[in-house]
This record gives structure tokens, C-alpha cells and sequence, in this order.
């Protein structure tokens, strides 16, 4: 089997996700680009924050609008490890991000292919384009591997 | 027609909404309570902060977090202007909101009785006790009047 090497951006998000599992929490990892530029990374830090909103993908588009001093990502791109769940697919909506790309699928608690399709709604304001599937393996191995120490 | 009294923190989010407004944001406002104390509040200040993820209900949740210092808010009740959209209502399902009173109907954004209709999707690991229409009529005014004058 040919393995293509991940895009750098996708690396990144893979290494924020193993940083968020070194401190206990859930290994999702997050990194907002524009035009191929980083402007933010965000990973999953809901018990150490005490923020039940700290998803990386929140993290990330939060440190995004900061950085940038606007609340609207315009042309911004988002790549992160896991399928966004609906809280998450409804930030990206109104943050206006460009491109989704996400690794692995969540059938549990994904809202973009899954349960609550917040992108297929038709009132949905912005739809991003998505490109699902890059990075599964390795993002789904190190959730897998979270769990299994947990249990 | 006989006018019955709003509930105290439903008085309380319509402050806030108008607060929202007087900053010249969109007027949504919102209260957390646990047995009968208030918890946080939160206003819709997405321009202000910079911050797309900035909805009342947000603002509100993550303040309550961090004051009970536990990301999970059993047993709290969420009263809010308007039907939350995707985001917030994801939220509230992180947050473990245990019900959730909200004034105005949202057909365009809300997801909730409309939409995404998160609370609805099977996979959805916890639904709060719902309460429409509590304030409902000062809350559309509100945003009514906001609209208008930006016209």
C-alpha cells in the first residue's frame, strides 16, 4: 500500500492533538491557515480550562479572530483531526471559514456527515467546502489508544 | 389581555439584550441559574471581543465554568432571548444544561425547534427540558427595533 506523506497543516493538528492527550485531555488538535500561512492552532482542553466550549476547533478559530482582529475568518482554512461536532460546525459557519478539512469521521458525535448535518441545513448561512478523510488513520488510532488507557 | 409577569431571570437576559444593543450589537442576552441563585450572564458581542464563538449563550456558559470551576453545569438552568442556534445549542449539551428557557422562535438561525435540531438527532447525548416562549414578545421587539434602525 502507498502511503502519501499528511500535509504539513494536518502534522500540525496530529501534534496539537498528542500535545492535548499528554495533559489527559481528549487528543483532538485543530490549526487554522491562510494562504499557507498558520494563524492559529487549538486542541482539546475542556477539563483543564473548566470550558465545556474549549473544543480545538473553538480554540483555534478564537486565537484565529484575535489574531486577526476580526470575527469573520474570510478565506481562512480549518484542519482538524476528528469530524466537528454541531457546536463546532456552527462556529465554522459563523466564523465564515473557507475550507474544512478533518481527519477522522465521528458517527457519535460528528454534525457534519452525521447527526445534525449542520452544512445541509437549508437556513445555513456559509456553507465551507469540506474535505474529509486526511489523516484518519493516525487520528483515529491516537483517540483509539486514549480510550483504551482509560479503561 | 391579561399580562402575566416575566420570570426574574428572563427580566434579567432582556437586560442584558439590551445592553448588547446599547453597544451596538445584535440584542440577545442570557442568565444561568442553579437553585435559584444566578450563576453568570452573558450578551452577544461577537464585533466587540472579536469573536464569532461570542453568542450570550456562550458568554454565559463559559463564566458559569469557570465560577463553579467544573466544566459540566448540572443542574443549571440557561435562560436566553432567543432559540440558540447549532453552536450554542452543542453548548448546552457539553455543558450538561439541565433545562433551557428561551423567549423569541429563531426560524433562520435556530436550531432548536428549527434546523439542525440538535436536541432531536439520536446521538444526542443529553437534552435538556425545553421552555419556549417565555418573554417572547419583548425579545422579537427588541431585535425588531435593532434591525430597523440599522436599516
Amino acid at each position: 500500500m502507498t502511503r502519501w506523506p499528511l500535509p504539513e497543516p494536518m502534522l500540525q493538528a496530529l501534534a496539537e492533538a498528542r500535545k492535548a492527550a499528554d495533559s489527559g485531555e481528549v487528543p483532538i488538535g485543530a490549526v487554522i491557515m491562510r494562504d499557507g500561512v498558520v494563524i492559529s492552532t487549538g486542541r482539546n482542553a475542556p477539563r483543564a480550562r473548566h470550558d465545556p466550549t474549549s473544543h480545538a476547533e473553538i480554540e483555534a478559530i478564537r486565537a484565529a479572530a484575535l489574531a486577526l482582529g476580526n470575527e469573520r475568518l474570510d478565506g481562512c482554512e480549518l484542519w482538524v483531526t476528528l469530524e466537528p461536532c454541531a457546536m463546532c460546525a456552527g462556529a465554522i459557519v459563523h466564523a465564515r471559514i473557507a475550507r474544512l478539512y478533518y481527519g477522522a469521521s465521528d458517527p457519535k458525535g460528528g454534525a457534519v456527515e452525521h447527526g445534525a448535518r449542520v452544512f445541509d441545513q437549508p437556513q445555513c448561512l456559509h456553507r465551507p467546502e469540506v474535505y474529509p478523510g486526511i489523516g484518519e488513520a493516525p487520528a483515529a488510532q491516537m483517540l483509539r489508544s486514549f480510550f483504551q488507557q482509560r479503561r
